[in-house]
C-alpha cells in the first residue's frame, strides 16, 4: 500500500504487481459478475439478455472510477462500489437487465473469487520461476559435482564437501517448494459463492447449480460450501510463500557469505551498474543477496498476519478479512521478485574454483584431521591413531605448520608413509563420502518427479 | 521455557509436553544412538559387540545429569554432552565399544533425528485429536442441519443460516487440515544423517546403506541428502499448526461470541467449578474459548519465528537452529493443548434452539426483507415489491413494528395475501437455500475421504 | 509496494501515503543533498558556487525519471541513480560543482536521514490525530460520567459500569501514547551522516563540524556517531506504531461488540452510503471497527519485521535494512488511517443510552447480586446476607424471574426491607464505586501533562 | 512452557527463569492478597485481625497445590484456585478472617499485579546485566580506539575503521536501551487493582483510598484506573525487550562473522568444554552469538504477540490475556540469556589485533583508493587524480599487483612522491576521519547520562 514503483524492481517483481495493481483487482471481480450472469442465464435464473448486456459493461476501462476510492471507504470494501457503478451502467444500456448485476452474490463473492482469479495468475509466474530455479540449480549441481568446497558449520571450517552438494541441498528444497505448490493448487483455486450468508438462499433451490455453472466458467473448482470466514486457503497459501522466501534467503544468506572479500569464492552476476564503487574499486556487492534477504526478512511476519487474520467472526471478518486484502498480494510481489532475483544469479553465478581450492588450505591441514585420523586408523590401531592425530594437531597450530609437515615428521608415520602416501591422505578429494551419490539422487528424484502428472 | 506446568492443562497440553520433556528429547537421542549402532554393526561397519553394548546404555534413566546444562550451554547444543556421558558409560561396560559410540555421525544428526522422533509421536497426538474434532463437528452438523440460527456478518444479523450450516463450515476446515497433515508425513519423517558436513565421509563409501539401515530401524524415510540447514519441513510443521489453531481460534471466537449474555445460544459444557462465578451467578464464562484464542493469538508468532529461523548458514545454522528446539515443541504442545479443549466443548456443546429461534425475531422481521421481496416479486413485480417493501422497512423501523405487521396494514399486500400466507413468507425456515445441501456435500467428501489410503 | 489507491482511504491514510510516494521519498534525500551542499560550502569544505548550483537541481521535478527504477535494482538502492542523476544535471550547469554533489556522503547517508525527514512529517501528522482522538475520548469521557453501562468480562455481563469509565480507559492509553512519541523525537529526529564506513574519513578533521551543520540546516539532532547498522530508533518507531494500533483496535473491538444487532449501545456516526445494506435495512455495520482492526492485525507482523532487521552486518545491512524500506512507510500509512477512522468515529459517536440501561435489566437482577449481598450484610450479618442471596439466584434462575421479586417474596427480607429500598438497592446507579473518581484521575492528569513543556 | 531446564542456561537464564516459575508467581499473587488485607485493615475496611491471619498464610509453601493445575483449567486462571486455597487456609486457623481473603479484589488484579512484581525483579536483573554489558563495551571502546580494522558494508571491505568504532556503535545503543528501560519504569510499575469491573464498587467510596494504600504497600505506582484490558505498558514493555535483543543479536551476526576462520579478527573467550571439537582441532564455535541469535529470532514474534495480545474485550481480555502469562515471561527470560551470554562474552573478547591489520592488506591498497585520491587531488587537482586512481586500480586488479606499487612505477606519480610519502598514503591510521572523536562522543554522553538521576 506504500507505494513505490521506484523500488519495485529491487525489492518485489514488476509483473506480479500489475497483477493486483488497482486495475486488476477489480477486472476480476467484474469477471466474476460477467460468469455469474452467464451461469444464471444458462440456467434460467435471469434473462439471457440480461447477461449479454452485464457482460458487455464488465471491463474496467468502462468504470468510471471518479470518487471510486472513497465510497470504498464508507461502503468498507471495493465490491459495493464496483456493482454500483456497473449496475448504472448496465442500466444505461438496459434498464431491466440492471436488476439483475450480481444477482445473488455477495460482497465477499466478488471479492475472494476475484482475489482467487488473481492469485492464480500470480501463482502460475510463480511457479514458473520456481521451475526456472530449480533448473538452474540442477545445471549447477550437475556441473559442479566434484568443485571442491570447504564446508563450514557455525561459519567455521568443517569438512570438505562440494559446491555441487550445496547446491543439490538448495535443489532438493525448492523441488519440494513445487510438490507443495502442485498440492495447493486444488484446494486453493475455488469458487467463493454463498450470498449473503453463505446460503445461496436468494437463489432458491438453484444455488448449488449456478454454483456449479459459475465455477466451470472460471475453472475454479467447486467447493462444498462457502468459506467466507474459513481462510486456511489463503494462510495455507502464503505459508507456502513464507517457506520459498525462506530458502531463498538461505541461498542468498550462503551466496554472500561467498562473496566476502575474505572468501571471494562465489559471486552475483556482474553486469554495469551493479554492485560497484568506483570509490572502492575492489568491491562486488551483493546486491541481490540483500533484497533477497529482505523478501526473508519481510515474509514471515506477512504469513504471521494471514494467521492471525484467520480468526474471523461468524459470517463474515472483521477486519481479518480487510487485513488479506493488502498482505496476500504484498507477500506474492516479494516472493515472485525474490525468486526472478535468485533464479537471474543463479543462472548466472560466477565461481572461482580456484578460491574455493585455496581457501581447503586455510587450515593448514587441520581441515583433514578426521580423515587422516580415519585413514592412519588402519595403519596404527585406531586409539594410536587418535592420540597421534591430535598430538600433532596441537603442535601444528602453535607452530604455525602444516599439519603434514608436523606428521611428515614423526618417525611413526615416516616409518609406514611415504610423501606420495601422506599427499593423498591430505587430498580432500578423497574425503567426500557419498556427497556425490546424494546430488545424484536429488537429481533423479527431480526427474521422477517431472514425470509424474 | 517459562516452564509453568500449572498452567499446562490450561494453555497446552500435558500430554504432549511430556513428549517434549527433557526426559522424552534425551531419550529421542539415545533411540537415534542406539539405532545406529544397530545399523552400523549390521553392516559391518563397527564391531555387533559394540552394538549391543551401545544400545544397553541408551537409557535416559541410565544417565548422570548433572552438570548437563551448564555443559550443553558451554557446548553449544545437548547432543555433545549427551554423547559424552553416554561413551563413559559404554567405556565402563567395554572400553572397545565406547569408540564406537555416534560412529559418523554429527550432532545434528541426533538433535535433527530425535526431534522428528518426537514430533511423529506428537503429531500422532494431535491428528488423533483432529479426529475427534472433527467426528464430533460432523455429529453436530448431522444433528442441527435445520436448527435455525441468525447468520451474522459484520456482527450484525444477516440472514437466518442453521447451526448445522455453521458447524460444517468449521468441520470443512477441519477436514482440509486432516488432508494436509497425511500430506506433511512422507516430507516430515525422514533421517537426519549426514555427518559432520552432510557427506557421511567418516562412513566412506558405505554411508548411503548405513544411512538406509538407519531409517529402516527409525521406521523414517530416507532422504535424498542431509538437510542440516534446509528448514522448509520443520516451518511447514509450523505452519500447519499455525492453520490448525487459526481455525480453532475461528470456532473459538464464535462460540464466545454465541456465549454473550445478550445472544446466549450456546455454552461450553458446565461442571463443577468451571467459569462460572459465586458473586455474579449469571456468568458462563467462555473459559476454553479464551485459551483456544490464547493459542491462536500465539502461534502466528511461533511460526513467524520457524520461517525467519529458516535463513540458516551454510552446513550448520547459527541461531536459527536453536530457536526450533524451543519454538517447535512450545508450537505443538499449545495447538494440541488447543484441539483437545475445542473436541471437549464441541462433543459437550450445550446449545439453546429457542434462544436461537428467539434471537431471529429480534429485528422484527427486518431480517427476512431479503426473502420477502424475492417472494412478492412474482405476485407484484419486482421492481414493485423492492420499492413496496423497502418503505416497510423505513416504518417499521420508525415505528418499532414487526415488518409483518406493517405489511399486513397495507391494502396491496392485504389483498394478494391472507396471515398464513404471510406467516409462511417470515418464516425462515423456508428461506435456507442449499444449506443442508452443502452440510451433505461436506460430510459426504469426508465419508469419502475417510475411505481413501 | 502492492500499490491499491482504491483502498488507501480503507485502510490507510491518504495524506501520510503522499509524504512516502516516490517524489517525497526522492525530494527528502535531495533535501539531505542541498543541506549538505550548503553546510559544507559554510565551513569552506566545497566552494559556495558548487552549493548554490547543486542547491537549484535538488528538486524532484528537475529529475529525469526514466530507467531510474532499474538502475536502482542493479545498485541496490535509490540513493545511487539519485546521484548520479543529481549529478548529471548540476554538470550541465556547472561541470566544477558537479564534483562536489554528495561530497564525502554515502548512500545510507542520503536515504537514512531522507527517511527520517519523512518519518518527522509523518509523525507529526499521526501526532495531530493523536491530540485530535484523545480531545474527543476526553469530550465523551466527560459527558458520560454517569452514563450507566454493562461491565463486561469475558463477554458476560459482571457488573454495572459507566460509559464514561471505559472511555476513560481508552483516553489513559492513548495520553500514555502520546507521551511515549514526544519521549521519541530526541532519539528518532536525528542526522545519519558517516560517510561510506562511518568514519567521515573524506572530510578529514572537518567531518564532525560538517555533520553539526548539516544537521542544523535540516533541524535534526546530531547523534554520538553514524548510526547505519544501530536500528533500534527505527525499530522503536515501528514499535510506539504497534502500541497505537494496538489500543486503537481494543476501541475498535468494544465499539463492534456494542454495535451488535442484539446489544446496540454504540453506533458509528451514520451518512450516506456508510455501512447500511438495502437488503438489510436493519445493519449498522463497523465499517471502521474492521478498517481499525484490519490495521492492528498487520501492525504486529510489521514491527516483527522491524526488529527481525536489527540484525544488520558490520558497518553496512545487508537486506535489514532494504526491509525497513517498504515496512516503515506502510506501517505509519495504516496507523494514521486508523488513527484518523477511530478519531472521526470517537467525535461522531452514536450511543443509545436506553439501550445500555435497558441491557443492565437482561438477567433480571443478577447483575446486582454481588451489590446486594454487600448491602444485606450490614442489616443481615454478612455470612447469612451471603447464603440467602446465593439462595435466591438459584431461584430466580430456575424460575424465570426478577432477582428483586424472588428477594421480596423472602419474609427476611420483607421485614427489614420494603419496597422502596429493594428498589434502590437493584439500582445500579449506587453501584458504581469510585469510578467518577477514576474518570477524573484521568481528565486532571491528562490536563497536567498538557502544561508540561 | 515447553519446559526444558536442559537448555536454559544455553538459550534462557536461569535466574530470571526461577522469578517466573510456578512458585514465583504464586507467592507475586500471594504477596498482593497479604499486602491487600494490611491496605484494608490499614483503613478500616477489613478487621486487623483478618489482616494478619491472612498474611501468615500468605507463603506459597503454604499452599496444598494437589489438583491446582486441574483447577486452574477449569476456572481460566491461576487465581482462582489460589484464593481458594488461601481462603480455606486462612479458614483453619481463623473462620471469620477467611471471608476477607481478597476483598473487593478480582482475579486479575492479583494476577496482573503479581506479575508486574515479577517483571520488577526481573527487569532489576536485566537492567544489571545492561549496566555490566555497557561497561565491557565502554572499556573495549576505549581500549581500542585507534585499533585497526576493516570497514565492512554489504559483508565487503570497504574504508578503514576501528575496532573501538565498532564497539562504541554497539554501545551507544545499549545506552539508549538504558535509556528506555528507565523511562518505562514509572509507567510500568504500578498497581492493577479494580474489582470486577474496575469500578472497585465492593468498596464502596473507600476503593481509590485501599487502592493508595495498597500501592504504597508494593511500593508500586497508583494508575489514574485500573487497565485490566488496555495492556500497552505490558506490551511496551516486550517491545523493548524486543529492541534490546535486536542489538544484542546485531553485535552476535558482527562477532560471529568476524570469527570466521578466514578472517579470525576477534574470538569469545576460550574455556573447556567450549565451542571446540576433537576432530576438528581448528574450530572455534561462536557458541554464545549462535545462542543470541537464537534470542534475536525468537523475540520478534514474541513481541508481536503481544501487540496482537492488546486487542482485548471490553472490561477483560478473551485469550489475549491469557496469551501474555506464558510469553511475556518467556521474552524475559530469552532476553536477559542473550544480556548474560554477550556480556560474558564481550568481557572476555579475543582480539587477534594482527590479524585485523593483516585483512586490511588483503586488497593489495585497493581499500585505500578513495583516501589515496583525495591525498593525490591535492597535487594533481582533483580531477586528473580522480582519473589517474581509477586507471591505476583496474591495472592493480588486472595485474594482481598492490596499488602502491602500481602508482609508484607511475612517472606522474614517482616525480612528485617519494616511496615514504606513498607509504603515508597507504596507511590506514591516516585515514580514519574523526573515528576517534565519535568514539569520545560515546563515551562523553554515558559518563553525562551516568550523573543524571
Amino acid at each position: 500500500m506504500a507505494a513505490s514503483s521506484l523500488l519495485l524492481p529491487l525489492l518485489g517483481c514488476t509483473d506480479v504487481a500489475v497483477i493486483f495493481a488497482d486495475d486488476g483487482t477489480l477486472q476480476a471481480m467484474l469477471d466474476f459478475e460477467a460468469a455469474l450472469a452467464a451461469a444464471e442465464a444458462g440456467l434460467g435464473v435471469i434473462p439471457p439478455t440480461a447477461a449479454a448486456a452485464i457482460a458487455a459493461e464488465c471491463r474496467v476501462d468502462r468504470l468510471d472510477l471518479a470518487g471510486f476510492a472513497d465510497d470504498a471507504a464508507r461502503a468498507g470494501n471495493l465490491a459495493i462500489p464496483l456493482v454500483k457503478r456497473l449496475t448504472a451502467r448496465v442500466a444505461e444500456q438496459d434498464r431491466e437487465a440492471a436488476r439483475f448485476v450480481h444477482w445473488g452474490a455477495t460482497s465477499q463473492d466478488a471479492i475472494d473469487t476475484g482475489l482467487v482469479l488473481q492469485l492464480r495468475s500470480a501463482l502460475d509466474a510463480i511457479e514458473g520461476e520456481l521451475t526456472r530455479l530449480a533448473d538452474a540449480l540442477a545445471a549447477l549441481a550437475t556441473a559442479h559435482k566434484r568443485t571442491m568446497l570447504v564446508g563450514r558449520t557455525w561459519l567455521q571450517h568443517a569438512l570438505p564437501i562440494t559446491f555441487g552438494l550445496k547446491a543439490a541441498g538448495w535443489l532438493d528444497a525448492v523441488e519440494r517448494h513445487r510438490q507443495r505448490l502442485r498440492a495447493l493448487r486444488p484446494r486453493l483455486f475455488v469458487l467463493q459463492f454463498g450470498g449473503a450468508a453463505g446460503t445461496l438462499a436468494a437463489l432458491g433451490e438453484r444455488g448449488l447449480a449456478v454454483a456449479a455453472s459459475l465455477a466451470g466458467e472460471l475453472e475454479l473448482g467447486l467447493p462444498d460450501l462457502a468459506w467466507h470466514t474459513e481462510r486456511d486457503r489463503f494462510a495455507e497459501l502464503g505459508a507456502m510463500l513464507g517457506l520459498i522466501t525462506g530458502t531463498l534467503g538461505k541461498i542468498a544468506r550462503d551466496l554472500s557469505l561467498l562473496m566476502q572479500t575474505e572468501i571471494g569464492e562465489a559471486f552475483e552476476p556482474a553486469s554495469a551498474g551493479r554492485g560497484g564503487s568506483s570509490t572502492m574499486p575492489h568491491k562486488r556487492n551483493p546486491v541481490t543477496a540483500a533484497a533477497v534477504l529482505a523478501a526473508a526478512t519481510r515474509a514471515p511476519g506477512l504469513v504471521a498476519t494471514l494467521m492471525a487474520a484467520m480468526v474471523q467472526e461468524h459470517e463474515r471478518g472483521l477486519g481479518g478479512w480487510h487485513a488479506e486484502w493488502i498482505v496476500l498480494p504484498e507477500l506474492m510481489i516479494l516472493t515472485a521478485g525474490a525468486l526472478t532475483q535468485t533464479a537471474d544469479v543463479i543462472a548466472g553465478l560466477e565461481l572461482d574454483e580456484a578460491r574455493m581450492r585455496a581457501n581447503l588450505e586455510l587450515t593448514r591441514g587441520l581441515i583433514m584431521a578426521e580423515a587422516v585420523t580415519m585413514a592412519l586408523g588402519a595403519a596404527l590401531g585406531r586409539l594410536e591413531a587418535h592420540h597421534l592425530v591430535e598430538a600433532a594437531c596441537r603442535r601444528a597450530i602453535a607452530e604455525h605448520r602444516h599439519l603434514r609437515d608436523v606428521l611428515a615428521d614423526l618417525p611413526e608415520i615416516a616409518a609406514r608413509l611415504d610423501a606420495a602416501a601422506l599427499d593423498r591422505l591430505f587430498d580432500p578429494t578423497f574425503y567426500l563420502g557419498v556427497a556425490e551419490v546424494m546430488i545424484d539422487r536429488v537429481l533423479a528424484a527431480r526427474q521422477l518427479a517431472a514425470r509424474q502428472p
